[in-house]
């Protein structure tokens, strides 16, 4: 980083406060979703879905589809029969079911028409005929049954239903938990939960004969990009992927969709564009929302309150395709290894299919449930030795430039100064304990990754890449294959250039998320986005501030700055940088599923108010304190975290994600009945951002965007036990759950 | 170029006939030209225009436009005052007259409304109350009367009606003309004539409160972007320019236009997106077409037939503007002096201001009405010497490697295969002659520029950049700020990566005239597109083929080959290249307006037949032969060849761009009275390739587009001579001139 004042405007857009730039758009109308886009001769298309939970497709009947007038085409699975998913070892998908349906839901059929309406009407007219299969509903029968299979096509080495179990152990778990001075041992259960974003999933497909486009609203445009090359038979460099402006996402665009798949087809099919919009029912059942997971822990403390050991058993309920559940079944075990020292650790993680709406990563994915689950026990084993929940959390802080118990290498640490943070601004040392009855504080922490060591498709070349142009105007484009699903990244990619060659920040043009125009970039998931984005986008800037340098002042104006060397290189000013794993140094220790090139550290004090008679509560307030390495843009870090502790407390307070065992259809596939909370609903929220400035980081930035949502959610369970002194332990925490856990304390 | 085989899949498309990469889309109507964008919320906007060919504004009333409902918001001139123009020492137009206005359709006031029916009804009421001043319809007469000034703004040193005189004079011309053996002598007229493009101009803008983005049916982009930054006070990083797809422009789209501001200014004044579509009969008034010009040639021949002396006058009929005008007066004189060797060379040429629609370039600018006077004036010259019009032709070819008379340095020459090329296929040695009375043939040549060595505004940075990225799919990327308006660049630019690259030219995906996301070139003018991007693109192409050629083999898959590098690399494969003028060796003498790095040939013989009953005539064959250097895609090079003729041919028949001298009105401002050659109307033509192979071209390449229209004017023109004895000197060739002529020589 350069000095601020003596470079010109150089080194001193980082850390300032600036809105999205994105944001008039937005808010004017003007943002172009993917539903906004018309061409020349557009068809709409939608979906036939499954109505059995499990069933075989003995026949389908398009004929009285057929004959519906401005029905163009239509498509069944056998036209698409090739298997995706996102994770590679996990190939489980298929654009449209061809031999069997796996939850209510399932795509089954399409049709593409001259309008929406008339689409709809003709799907209604394709007649299925099923033969109805065994439902399971529940992961541990699941897990017991093996005469059936929900995925019968895995062969003969996946006779179970299985997803993936990990089972690892660290140190001597036993033993240590044998020594223990304070073991807690409880069952938990965290509820599915879904994304819910404002924009529905839509596509849209053209083919001229050569080259396939297709805009999508997804989060992942690189791995659509290869799911259409694979399931269509098309040479990825026939295909095209653009996001458009995407209107939430939350994981939940984290998979290659059915639609895109048949949109594609359709369009290959008719020669003319075809677009499909996800109504909201079908954004419920297509979700690949939060999993629920059933969870056994075992905290053993010394009697200093030091971790000695900890052992859980989780059963991670999938649905019905695998999505990201590999990884799943890894972060419910990995991720869980900070900001505490574990002396032992064990887990086993069993991520299985059920016949329900698939589950996958939404925001904090994988290690929120068990951190619920964690951070709730660790107060109870702490409580039984008399220790203060913040004092308890304070002893076995892991520290910087260390090791977890699992070989993860943890550079910057903030985690003592998120808590000091959320104990001084909720007043915790003089209020705690003095609420009075039926209102109480709790405290959680948490620690999340910025990105993953891993590609999700092993190969050698750069996880994030990043181009940027100069021109003699003094205009600035940046291109990146990352996708701004509001976390703000492309605001960031103008601040960057602005830090380092001294251009305004809205003299930048950020190209974002078109396979064609932008390198790759593996996503908006894990957090990575802005620490990969941010260090490929300094690396290119570099480059082109040696050329600037080279033939002016920092101080001139900028775009004679680009003019002067533009003439000297004799050519069009532009160069890359990329993100490369394998360049962290000596001490990464990369390799595992769940590691990460640098941790965000989190601490939430939760304050709550109990009515004991009727069971009614609410959150009151929320103080969190998150160490993000450097705040590049502390709006968009807070608005990160306000975003993060308002969906967990959504989760804690009401979000429920379920079926109706008897029959597969979801209880609440609507914005009405499925309830997320109003701003009425919503805590007042504190937002501290602690700077670690991480040694590895873009000046110093790890991620914000999921680990704020961890802590709500234990935060808000210790501070209903410190209110009215009941532990809950399932979600979400209803009125009737506390009334109930009142009644069976009294008795 | 590398040699075919050896080296994978490289080399083999150069060379090769490929259809037009953007082909489908327009085929199957999914093109989106600029008319078939839509944006939330946009308005529609309308052109108030002068109904007075020169007069002072001295009221604009908008209130009862403002009443109508719809109608959302005005703008005038007083709004908009910075002068603009294409040529930075002519800027004299405003987007709206301020102060007078000078031909009837100069634009006076805009209106954007709900919908564009409402901003036509809306203009109708606008009330513009006009103080008349003398109209000056005559060149002649606006050169001579200093008492009315059409452009009295530019102050005491230009108190006349001249936009420019070019005088220039090479050897000892009236020394020579008096000795000449022959001297034909003759004034010639050349009518003025209109693009008559099927796309009329159209463009929308959007503001979003910190940049403005201009779609806008141009061939210059670069352009557009600095006037509108001139104009409407934004810094140009600030403007971001999209020429959508173009539905031919032939230089009719190389201003900027009244429409590209007026749209910018309305969008910021609403906050809203605005569109502007020019109508039929808009289109016709704004033109920037071909100049009448009236010429008088003296052309001396020795006794065998060298060429002693060419002297010429030419008062060039500019219309209101400037347009290019300063380069039409160069044009008219500087580019005649090939492909024959000019023994003394001067002329005069005036380009006037008069109160019509303003004219500027059509393809072949500046040379085609010169061209047409001295190939006639060749002949009559020989004619009296007895020497056959090939054969005079053949005598005086210049060669290669040579400079003209004005100083101009010709690099390859393929002017003498031309001619034998014609030569033959016409069968001129046994026919010419022989196909009795009614029935002739007639020869021209012609040279023309592949760009120029000036870039229209002074700078060092190069005329022309080129980036191209490489995906690990396969897929190349090839980012060009030039505009392809038909003549195909676009598939040249997926040509040359194939050819360097070894990818397959349908792989590769062209970003074509986006000022944000392209790198600047100079924009589709002067037939310097394929020539100077040609080279950037191999320049960028070859460091990329570095890249690859030290990781892998040329036969290995191409996808492999990038994916190898790109880790090789760590980072995305991206490069630039440029034309830069300057570098192009010693032997180059520009400098001078007219002067190119490269210069194409022409050889046509025309066959016409005449009733000289009726004087009605046709062209019934042409047979054009064009040294294009190296033909990049034969079958773009023939339609090239065959859409100049096309408009050459046409221009001779029966273009007429005119105004009633009494009101300034046009007289066929619309598709039915303006006519030009239907499908019946057009000769066969026979495209003839001619490579010449030239040493500084892109693979030897040199410009296609425009040469090829000169010859057919004057082929036709000593066709009809040929058949039935007379001179005709003014265009458009009518049976009637034919008829007063064959009668005038029977007096």
């Amino acid at each position: 980083m350069t000095e601020e004042g003596k470079d010109g405007r150089r080194g001193v857009s980082i850390g300032r406060r600036q809105r999205k730039n994105e944001g008039r758009l937005k808010a004017t109308g003007a943002a172009m979703y993917a539903d906004d886009l018309r061409l020349p001769r557009m068809l709409f298309a939608k979906t036939v879905r499954s109505t059995e939970p499990h069933a075989r497709i003995v026949r389908i009947d398009f004929s009285e589809a057929k004959k519906l007038p401005g029905v163009i085409e239509t498509l069944a699975g056998h036209e698409l029969p090739e298997r995706y998913g996102v994770i590679p070892w996990t190939q489980d998908e298929q654009a449209l079911c061809v031999d069997k349906v796996r939850f209510v839901g399932d795509p089954v059929a399409a049709v593409a028409a001259l309008d929406e309406r008339t689409a709809e009407e003709a799907c209604a007219l394709v007649r299925v005929e099923y033969e109805k299969l065994p439902a399971l509903m529940d992961p541990d029968e699941a897990l017991a049954r093996t005469d059936v299979l929900i995925h019968d096509e895995r062969g003969a080495n996946h006779q179970d239903n299985l997803t993936k179990r990990v089972q690892l152990a660290f140190g001597p778990v036993d033993e240590k938990l044998a020594q223990s001075a304070s073991i807690a041992e409880a069952d938990f259960f965290y509820e599915g939960s879904t994304h819910a974003p404002i924009e529905p999933h839509c596509a849209l497909a053209q083919w001229d004969g050569v080259t396939l486009t297709v805009w999508s609203s997804t989060q992942i445009p690189h791995y659509v990009h290869r799911a259409l090359s694979k399931v269509l038979g098309l040479s990825a460099a026939r295909v095209r992927v653009i996001q458009p402006v995407v209107g939430g996402a939350f994981g939940g665009k984290s998979d290659p969709f059915s639609l895109e798949f048949c949109v594609a087809k359709l369009a290959m099919k008719t020669g003319r564009p075809v677009k499909m919009l996800y109504t909201r029912e079908e954004v419920f059942y297509a979700h690949r929302g939060r999993h629920p997971m059933k969870m056994r822990y075992r905290v053993g403390l010394s009697k200093e309150g030091a971790i000695e050991a900890v052992d859980s058993k989780i059963v991670i309920d999938g649905g019905a395709y695998a999505s990201f559940g590999l990884v799943t079944a890894y972060y419910a075990g990995q991720l869980l290894t900070g900001p505490y020292r574990f002396g032992t650790y064990r887990f086993d993680a069993a991520r299985v299919y059920t016949n329900k709406p698939p589950c996958g990563p939404k925001r904090g994915h994988g290690s929120v449930q068990p951190r619920f689950a964690f951070e709730c026990a660790l107060d109870m084993a702490a409580e039984k030795l008399g220790i203060d929940p913040i004092e308890v959390r304070r002893r076995n802080f892991v520290g910087e430039n260390t090791e977890t118990v699992n070989g993860q290498w943890i550079t910057s640490n903030g985690f003592m100064q998120c808590l000091e943070s959320v104990e001084r601004a909720s007043g915790w040392r003089e209020r705690r304990g003095k609420l009075g009855f039926g209102r109480g504080l709790g405290v959680a922490g948490s620690m999340y990754i910025s990105g993953t060591a891993y590609p999700v498709y092993p190969n050698q070349m750069p996880q994030s890449g990043v181009v940027v142009k100069l021109d003699r105007s003094g205009r600035v484009t940046v291109y990146c294959g990352a996708s701004d699903i509001g976390q703000g990244i492309n605001t960031l990619l103008a601040q960057i250039p602005a830090e380092e060659l001294g251009c305004d920040p809205e003299d930048v043009s950020v190209v974002a998320a078109d396979t064609d125009l932008t390198p790759v970039d593996l996503g908006a998931y894990s957090s990575r986005v802005t620490y990969m984005c941010g260090l490929a986008a300094i690396e290119a800037c570099r480059k082109l501030r040696a050329q600037l340098d080279e033939v002016s002042e920092a101080t001139d104006p900028f775009a004679l700055r680009v003019e002067k060397a533009e003439a000297k290189a004799g050519t069009t000013l532009v160069s890359s940088g990329a993100y490369r794993t394998q360049k962290l140094g000596a001490d990464y220790r990369g390799g595992t599923i769940g590691a990460s090139p640098a941790y965000s550290f989190s601490a939430h004090v939760a304050q709550v108010s109990v009515d004991a008679e009727t069971g009614l509560w609410k959150v009151e307030r929320i103080w969190a304190a998150h160490d993000c390495g450097k705040a590049l843009n502390p709006t968009l870090v807070e608005g990160q975290i306000e975003g993060s502790v308002y969906m967990g407390a959504g989760e804690a307070q009401m979000e429920a994600h379920t079926v109706y065992p008897e029959n597969g259809l979801l209880r609440a596939p609507n914005l009405l009945d499925y309830r997320i909370p109003t701003s009425l609903d919503t805590p007042e929220i504190d937002s501290l951002i602690v700077e670690s400035n991480d040694p590895s980081g873009p000046y110093g930035a790890k991620e914000a965007g999921e680990g704020p949502l961890h802590p709500a959610i234990p935060a808000i369970a210790n501070a209903i036990h410190d209110a009215v002194g009941v532990r809950l332990t399932r979600l979400p925490f209803s009125p009737g759950d506390i009334l109930r856990a009142l009644r069976e304390r009294k008795c």
